[in-house]
Parts: structure tokens; sequence; C-alpha cells
């Protein structure tokens, strides 16, 4: 077994050695934005590691270094970009920065390779790098043994009801609009509780949220705390039941879809 | 009253004039793309247009001529690149091109501006083109009479319980997978029977829906007829009930965002 | 017969079968620029969509969506960026979409391309445009039953001396500064005559035009009213024999060079 | 008076002194193309400096290196890029190359800004980075006292009739055509006759010299020899009327363009 | 005390506090490359990070999580491209998006900047991206309280004599050719004992180390290992002294050149 | 033998020839930056394009036109961007300027190229331009017979330890520093007497010289001279000495990799 399914801590002759043995990658892809007054900006890349590295125990995937910054938030979804703290790339930068590491992974050889995202604003940029990338190759057309990319860019939406009843009860208010709020507060309250803060924890919410987004950002379209909905009612056992549903939910698509063996 | 909201088809002292009169400007931004054996490619296009052109007789804007060409089209929400006549734009030049118009808007002293989408896939690059005109025009922080950009990329998913159900019953796929079938063939067939070749339409869907994507595309994922759903279940009654939230819906966020009086 | 030449109007099925008959796709190309008191900004985008229609019926071509928005206009030829309602697109991002666009339609199996351009300040970056996607898909060398891409920069160019009699008399400006002019609203009073309101006409011209450029763009360049030459001369009836010319020249070199037979 | 009017020949301080004295600043724009069998591919880039340099010194104006690498030759006014050693930028860099160096020249604190070209191709690509340039430093918009570029395409455009007769007699092409043919040649003789092979010099031209380009380029519309005309009517005394009234022309503009007092 | 100097395990709110006292930011930039049988990949990345947290811990500074993938490897630095594992961005993505990094941190009202970096070939690409940040930001000017980047992109090349002589004896042999060498496997060896793995690491160096490169990378210049000089000779005790120069040196250059009072 | 080795001074028919005959290529690569109070802008490219022509002669090698224009000057090595005359490209543009260049002399069948710099902050920008033009020339992997690169960056840096006690006795201050110094001015001393305006050389430094930057630009980091160190030290025979050794080394270099008989 390997001692570490973290791909930079590996050497190169290690890396050799487990391309031969047809393992795969995965990129974790996160952000550097305000979870409310309770948790820390990493969430979302802390989260896109954890949940690769639980997939990748399974899979026979290694990890690589995440991408821990992400397209600006957007204020219906992460509160915007008006928060201090919250660093982001440009659409451009970001979609190139993948796209060249998608580049150095297929000329390193590896044919298995998965684009995890936890940030809902990442959407489309990393398909489009994904698309790109395989241009830039020359591998768009799918050839028998070529690369292969799983672009996941929604990796919680996939609860079952049991869980959804459990972690909403009958107030679900959409995957945007839960930012900083129940699920991400119970995740991280389960898998990183000394970097939450959660005495700080608010319930908080816009005073207006409408279909359609407003540039430059008004103010009635986010909530003071950067809180987007009810962090108060998170607790580590939603964490840890909806942590255990979507590392299985992820592992198991990332086996079906490249037919790989668990490895033991 | 204006013989036209057409911007391109008046003349500079015509536009001149409406500018004076704090008049609006919307960007109707669509695709090219297939959408099954029935409707034309211009669908989105023309959509689009159809929508701003409604909603610009209520609230005193002019509607620019279209994007015609949009993002990639995704399998899972389009049924991908792969139908020959889908005609796309990366998703830089996409962005860059919006970018360009929003800067000329600005230039000539716009500051009400409605980018109205009607492509699931342009989603975010819309939202990153619009924040980086303002970027680059030095108004990205609010100013009080500075320009106001509206980003709506979902103009249909606003529809009311009675019209969800007169469209779907109980089987409503989502919006994504909603592609060409009940709702756009039955939009088309009130506003454009005459591009609407409904004998042959066919309710059809993809083997298989995953959560996640799959670059290069794999068969499984794409209906062969690229109808993602039940087009047959369309008909023209239902157009005319949905189009007619869908405009009032539309006009009526234009105008209270801008608190614009209708004009009459 | 095609129902229609307008290759958005058909579904992609059509459009897969117009492929495999060997048809070919024309691109027309224009602008939104001001085009004096009495002519729309759209002049040059329904000119180069009426010339590829016209030409395209002749020729077993369809006609693809215009490119509606083109470079910066230039005071010399089109009175400049200065008035409102010209909206243009800087250099790289005209170039950058042309070339996506082309890319795409050879990638659909296109081998018969024309670009066909009514806007004189598009000029190389069309050209351009054709280069780099003929680079991009690896064809930039002739090969047997490649790609073909005609340039037509300049479809107004080639008029017999009788119609340029008929037009300019003795006194032609050159083409650059026939812009809104004689030739553009006589064509526009033959094909769309409801979009011009001759009555604004005038005859005008810069107080200065030397042989080179200046930036900032100088008030002595440019002619108040936009219109760069003498518009009250232009009729409808000089509009229809230029037109006629016009679009059996465009028809006949695209005919000539893809060794087409012409379809009854 | 200057010892020598070569920007990169002078120190910092000696340029300091200039600014301070209100010099400009030319920018002489070439090409690497081919000439013909007599003809060195400098020829563009040299005629472009050693006419900045003629001008410069009657306008008291600086002359900066000259941008030697021009955009891509085109068969029906360069012979296009399939000759050996033509060796050109795409349009996207020489706009960004002019671009930065404009800008570096209004931040050093020049006023008076000239852009001399000396190469068909390179039109609308100069032009476009003279505007990127001033919007990039804010100034696009006319300043009292801000910087003001002159943008000369074609400078040899402007002959009087008496000289058009001497060249061409009855029979001139078009400046297009004219390339490697009579009027560069005659300059050459008279310039650096070292450089001319004149016995190698040939009257051709094209198969066909459509009114449109086709890509990839067709060798019936490029002469064998690169000489697109008749080379072998060049002499030096033609060289020398031309040259005059060239070199007149285009100092006289600068003059009376930047109201400068010609220096003694 | 802070509990953490980390950036990104801070909330919102605590950095804003942070900014409010005038606290600065160090951004660590690093790569994931080949660093012999021994080292892990990460070892660049790491040693930034390690050396940032050491350095902000003294000067009143935070650290933003670091750029772990940074510019190629070449031959004579670092190995080169080719083994597998090493994977860098391209010199045009990696200056993008420390630019877009940079001008966050100003918009959140940092002052004070640090890029810490620890791969020799980023060199160049860093002080760029400071420089168009500057620019983007209009603050490449000097001005009273702007924001001011400290670029240090050789943080280990200040050793004393006597860690010289330590280190090296007599047998230095450029910084260079030091890479997976005594200084970084020293390091290592006193940070990060438990990532290396010192029975695989051996001496070795390419067969000819020329003062020029050569592309494609020819063999020669290239050892097997991917370690360029002796890493045998590496100790803990060398790495423990090396470190405390090495962290002294960098806190005390920022503190000196902010002006800071060392926070207790 | 050859009557010039300026490939620019060549028809493209000779060009043609010399590419059958297995000529290589110099790329020279310069700036246009400050020299101190007595040697001209032109400094660098004028030594780059001696040496390739020294080169050149000795090892059948053509001299395309230099780049004149570098990277930016950064204070420890150049003195900064502040000077008046300092006329520099950002990093992007002239990576993309060498790389179109690159890939032109690839598409003339050139397999020996040679990219020699003497500007010392244009390195890494002109590896990578390198790099890129092969990846995208599809060549980056190393095939028989396909084209080499030699990146020359720093060709003043292998002085033998006479030629080093001739130039600097005991005080040799590292090559950063040494700008519009002993060595320059020696060589331009000897190569190009005219330009040197020794009488005004001075000994000078800045106030402080640490191993990092800082932007903006602080003037304790930046000699008022422009001369980073002892001007006064210079002369011819110094300049003579240094030539032979450089050019002679230059030379070896390229004759040795190249495997070139050397051409008499």
């Amino acid at each position: 077994m390997m001692r570490t399914r973290k791909f930079a801590e590996l050497t190169w002759k290690e890396i050799q050695g487990e391309i031969k043995q047809d393992a795969g990658i995965i990129l974790p892809i996160g952000s550097t934005e305000q979870h409310g007054y309770h948790l820390p900006l990493a969430t979302d890349a802390m989260l896109a590691e954890d949940l690769a590295l639980a997939a990748a125990g399974q899979t026979n995937m290694l990890v690589a270094p995440p991408v821990t910054y992400g397209y600006r938030s957007r204020p219906l979804t992460g509160g915007g970009q008006s928060f201090p703290g919250t660093t982001s790339l440009s659409g451009k930068v970001l979609m190139s920065m993948i796209e060249d590491l998608l580049c150095e992974f297929m000329r390193h050889g590896f044919k298995k390779i998965v684009l995890l995202n936890w940030h809902f604003e990442n959407q489309n940029f990393i398909y489009e790098a994904a698309y790109t990338a395989l241009e830039r190759m020359g591998k768009l057309e799918g050839v028998v043994d070529g690369p292969k990319i799983m672009v996941m860019e929604l990796s919680f939406s996939e609860l079952s009801d049991d869980t959804m009843d459990l972690l909403f009860a009958s107030e679900f208010p959409g995957w945007g609009t839960e930012h900083a709020a129940i699920l991400e507060t119970s995740l991280m309250l389960h898998l990183h509780p000394e970097l939450v803060q959660f005495e700080k924890a608010v319930n908080d919410q816009a005073e207006q949220t409408p279909w359609y987004d407003v540039l430059p950002i008004p103010s009635k379209m986010v909530p003071e705390s950067g809180t987007l909905w009810k962090a108060r009612l998170a607790d580590k056992k939603k964490g840890e039941a909806a942590w255990r549903e979507i590392t299985d939910n992820a592992a198991a698509s990332i086996h079906n879809e490249f037919s790989t063996t668990v490895k033991i």
C-alpha cells in the first residue's frame, strides 16, 4: 500500500512507478473565499482536497496539489468579492492554469484524470479547461487508450433523501445559497473542528436574492456576515453523515467510470 | 413611441437621442447549437432576442444585435459539440467579445445594461465579462450614477407552479436536461411555428446522465437525436403560457432594478 | 431545392446532409457603425448578409449567422469611434472570434468556406483569422481535398465602368470615403427602403482628409453628419444596378474558385 | 545640431534633453520579406528607417530602432509567406509589440509620435496598436497637451502626377502589386545600390490576381520570382525623383500636424 | 498573538482586523519538480512556505496559500521537464496568476507584500508579475502610503562564509547546480525528515553542463537521478545551520524594508 | 564565401541556397536601455549583433535582424525603467515575438538555431520562447534531424581568469552589477569608439544593492548616472582582450554543439 496518496510527497521515481501501474490523478479545485464569521477562507480548498484523498484511497488515484485560488465569488453563491480575504483568479487565468496542469498530467502519461471541484463559481471554467487541454494535446476526439478526464463540478449535490432531511429538514434553500451554512459548517466540524469558531456562527441571509445578478454588487444582495443561510443548524453528526455519502459517491463514480478495481 | 427597439436599425442620431433620455440597452446572448431533429440551430439566439424585444418594449430599453454564437454545448445540457452545426466559441473568446461590447455601451453613455442569456452553458462566462468590463472602465466599485449591469443568465427558470405543472406535470427533469424538449419546442411553436418541424420531434434521452462530465464525450451521455427529453409533449399552448410569464418576469425584473417608469 | 440558405434555420440533421453533399459555407462580416443621419447602424451587417444570401443561392453554399460587430470605425473610412452607436470589437477579439468560427466550420467538415466582408476596416484582421485558423487545424499547407478559405475583403470594389459612371459620374472619391454615401445609400434604398430615412440624407465631407491618420481623433477629420460623401446623389436605380453586379461578381468568383456547378 | 537623429545612439541624458525641448519620435515599421531575385529581405525595413531619418532631420524628431519584422506577406501585395526568408509576426504579436513601444514613448514624455510604415500588410494592425496604447494610458480622449500619434500607413502613396508618369508611364498596376517592382527597385538603386543585384531583376506577375484572397495560398496567385510587377523598368533616376517627393511629403505632413518649426 | 499566520485559516473578519493593524502578506512561490531519488516533488513549495511562516512570525505578516506549481524546470538548474512528476506552468500563466493574486492583495488593502520564491526558474516571471500588477492597479509610480512589493527571488543566496564552508567546504558548484543536493537535502532533513528517503540519495551530475541551454533537452545535460550534485554530503546539522541564517536573513530584510516593529 | 552574413541583406533565393547547404541562423537579442552618461541606448543590441556576426563567420550561420527591444531593465542589473530612453517590452510580448520568429525559422527549414542574448534581464523569457516555439511546431520531443535551438543567455560569463584579472583585478562585483561599467565600456571602446563619450563616464553605484528587489523602484537602489559600477576603469585594450575570448567562446560552443565544420 502507498504510504501517501499525495502526488507532491512522492519522488519522481515513485510517480513513474505509479504511472506504470496505471494510477490516475485527481486535481482538487477549491477557492480562498470568505465563509462567514466562523469558517476559514480555506474551507473550499480543504474540502476539495479532503474529498480527493478520501476517494483516492479507494480507487488507485494520486492527489495533486490543490488549486487553492478559484474563480471570483458571486454574491448569490458566495457573498461576492467585497469581503476582505476573498482572493480570486480571473476566469481566463483559472482556465489557463488548469489547462496547463492537465497537459502536464497527460504528458506524464496519466490516462485517468479527475477534476474535483468544491467551489460553485468554478463551474464551466473547469469544463472549458478540460476541453482546451485535450484540444491542445490533439486528444479531443476519443481514441482507444487515450486520456479521459472526469469533470466533477458539483461533488456535493448527490445526497440521499435521508441525508438531505437530516441536513435541511424541509428547508433546503438550494446549493447556491448553502454557502458557509449547514453543510459546509457541519463538514468542517467533522473534519477540521480546530478551524471552526462555531460560537461566531450565525443564521443570516441577503435582503434580496433575485434570480439574476447585478454588478457593481449591490449591498442588498450580500448578507453582512458572509453566511448565506443558517449556519447555526450545523453539527458534527450532520457533517459525518454527509461526508460518508459524498466520499462514497465520488469514489464510486470514479471507480465506475474508469472501471478500476478497488485497491486493498 | 419608438418605431423599433432594435438598436442596429436606428441611426446614430437616434441612438444619441435615446441615451439622452436615459434609455437602457439589452444584449441578448444565445448560441448556434443543435436542437434535435425538429428545431433550428438558431433556437437559443432567437429566443434570447425575442425575449429582449418583449421586455424592451415595457422598459425603455434598446436591443443590441444578439450574440448568436455562444459557449460550447455540453452533453448533459445541450448534447455536446459533436453534432454537425453546433458552432461555438471558446470560453475566452466569448468573454472577450462581451467585455468589448459592454465597454462600448458604457462609452456611449448607457447606464442601464442588461445581459439576457438563453443558453445554459454561457453561465459564468457572461458574469465574468460583466466583471472585467467594469474593471477595465474603472467602474467596478459602484458610484453614484455609474453604469449598472444586470446579468440574467437563466431567464427561463422562474416559472410559476401552475405553469410548471402545465409544462411538465410531475415529470420535470431539471433545466439542464430540458434542452430541445418541452419548453423550447413549445415556445418555438408559439413564436416561430414556421421553423419547427414538429413531425420530426422525438422523446429521447441519453443512456446515462451522471452528475459529472466526461471528456472526450462518451456516446452513452449523448442521445442520438440531440433532444435530451420529451419534445413530443410540447404544444403551442404551453408555449404561449410560458412565454407570457417569462417575458413579464424579465420586464418586471428590469423595471424594478432600474426603477424605470414603464413607457407608454 | 433548399427551403432556406440560412445555416441557423436548419436542424443539425439537415446540416449533416448538406455537408455530405459538399455544400460550402459563407460567413458574412459587417459592423455596427454609424452611417450618417439616414442609414441604420446595421447597414454593413445587412449588406454583408444580403450579399451572402444572394451568392449562396447560385453556388450551393449555406450562410452562417453574420458577424454583426466589426473592427473599430476609422475616421477616413467610417467616421471614427466617436459617434454614439458605433459599437466595435478590438482587433484581437474580432480575429479570435472569426478564427474560432472557422475552426468550427472545418471541424464540421466544410471544405468550401467564404469570408464575405462589408466593412472596410475589417481588412487584414479577417485574413489573419483565416491564416491562424488553418494553422491551428494543421491545414495551412494546402493538401488535396483539404479545406479552402476565400477571403473576400472588398466585395464592392469590382464594378464595371458603366456602373461606376452611373454611380459617381466623374466624381469617385475612393472606396474609403464612399461611406454612408452614394453606393451604400443606393443599395439600402433598393434592398431595405423601409430602413432609409432619405429625407435626412446629406452631402457632407470632413474638413481635412489627409493621407494619414491621427489619434486621438481630431474633429477636422470627422464630418458632423457621419456621411463622408454625397449621400443625396443616391437613388434606388443606382442601387439596383450596382447590386446586380456585386452579387453576380461574388457568385461567379465563388463558383470559379470552388469549381462548383451552379445549382438549380 | 544633433550629431545623430538615431534615438538608440544617444545616451539617456541626451534623450532627457531632447524631450525637454519637445522633440518627437518616429517609429519606422517595415518587414523582413522576399523582394524578388534582386532586392534584399530588408528592403521595407530599410526604406522605412531611411524615410524616418530624412523626415526627422527637418522636424526635430528622433528615430527609434525600426520594427524590422512585420505582419505576414500576402500573395497579392508581397508574394505570400511561402518564400524562404519571409519572416513575419502574427497580427496579435505585431500589435502588442507596437502597443508596448508606444506606451514606453508616452511614459518617457514624448507628445509627438509618428508610426511610419513601409509594408502594405501592416495596415490596420498599426492603427489598432495606436488605439489600444492610448486606451491603456488613459489618453484616448484628446486632452490639451496630451500625446498625439500620427499613423502613416502608406507613406508612398502621395506622388505627384509627374512622378507617377515618370515611374509608371500609363501602366500603374496599383500600390499593392507594386512590390519589389519599379518604385522599390528604383529607390533601392538610389539609396542602397550596393544591395541591389539589378542583373537578376525580372518583370513578372502572378498567373491570376483576383480581387479576393485564398488560403492555403494557391500557386496561381504567386509569381515564381516574387516580383509582382516590372522590376526591370526601375532606374536610379526614378528612385531619386520619387524619394525627394516621398521624404518632402512625410516631413511636411509631420511638420504641419505638429506645428513644429523646422529646425536649422 | 495570532493563533496562526496562515491567511487561509483565518476568517474574513480576522483578515479585516489584520489589515487595519497594517499587517503585510507573504506569497510563497515554489514548484512541483523532481528532486532526485530521495526528495519529494513538493520540496520547493514546502521550503518556500516554511520560510514564509518563519519570517512572518517575526514581522507581522500573514502567509497566503503558496503557489505550488512553478515555471518549467530547466536542465542545468532543475533537471528539466522530462522527469515524470515535474508539473509546471508556462511562463505566461505563472505570471498572470501571480499578477491576479497581487491585485487581489492590493484590493484588500495590503500595503506590504512579499513574493518569496524558492525555485530558481521562477526568476524574472515573478518580477514581471509584480510590475504588471502595479501597472494594472495604477500604482507603478511610487506614492506616499501606496503598496510596496518585495520580490525575493533567491532567498537562499545570502549565506555567511562559515555556513558556506560548513555546507560545501571548498566545492561550491553554484546555486543553479545545487538542486536536490547538499542544501535542499540538509534543509529537508532538518524540517521534514519523514519525507526524505536519504538511503536513496546519490551524488550525481550531468555529463555536460555548458554555459548555454539546448532544446530539445539533450540527455547529456541531464543526470539520470535528477540530483545535480552531491546529495550524500547533506546532513541535518547543515540544514539546521543554514535554515537559521536563511530565515533570519529573510525576516531581517522584510523588517528593514518595511520598517516594521517586530511583534511580540 | 558569402558576401554578407546578414540574413536580411540577402535575397530569398540566396536564403534558399543557404538552407539547402544546411546553414544555421543566429537571432541576436539585446535591449534599448540606458547605459550611463557615456554609452548609447543601443549598447546591448549592438554587442549582441556584433557577437553574432563574429561567431557566424566561423560557423556557417546567418544573422537575423536583432531583437532590439528587450525585457524591462531591473534596478540591480540595469538601473531600472525610470531612465528616459529605456524602452522595453513586457515579458509576454517579448516571449511571443521570439516564439513567432523561431517558428518562422523552423518553417523555412533551419535546423540549427541560436538565440544569442546580451541583456541580463532577458533570461528565462528567451528560454520559454524556445520551449513554446518547439511545442507549437510539435518538435519538443527531440527527433532525428529535427531542429535544435541553442539558448545562450549569458554570452559574456565565461571569461578566463587572466581576462577577469585584466578587467577587474580583484574587484569583480558580479555580472548583474557590471552594467555600463568596465566590460561594456571597454567593448564599446574597442568596437564602436565613435559612440562612446568616455569623458562623461563615471564610477558610480547605488546607495543600496540588497539581494532582493522592490517595486515601485526605490531611489536608493538606483545610481544617479545609470552606471552601476566603475566605468572609468574601462579601456580599449581590455575590450579587445575580452572580445576575443567572448567571440571565440561563442563560436566554439556553436561549432561543437552543431558539429559543424568551420567554413573557410
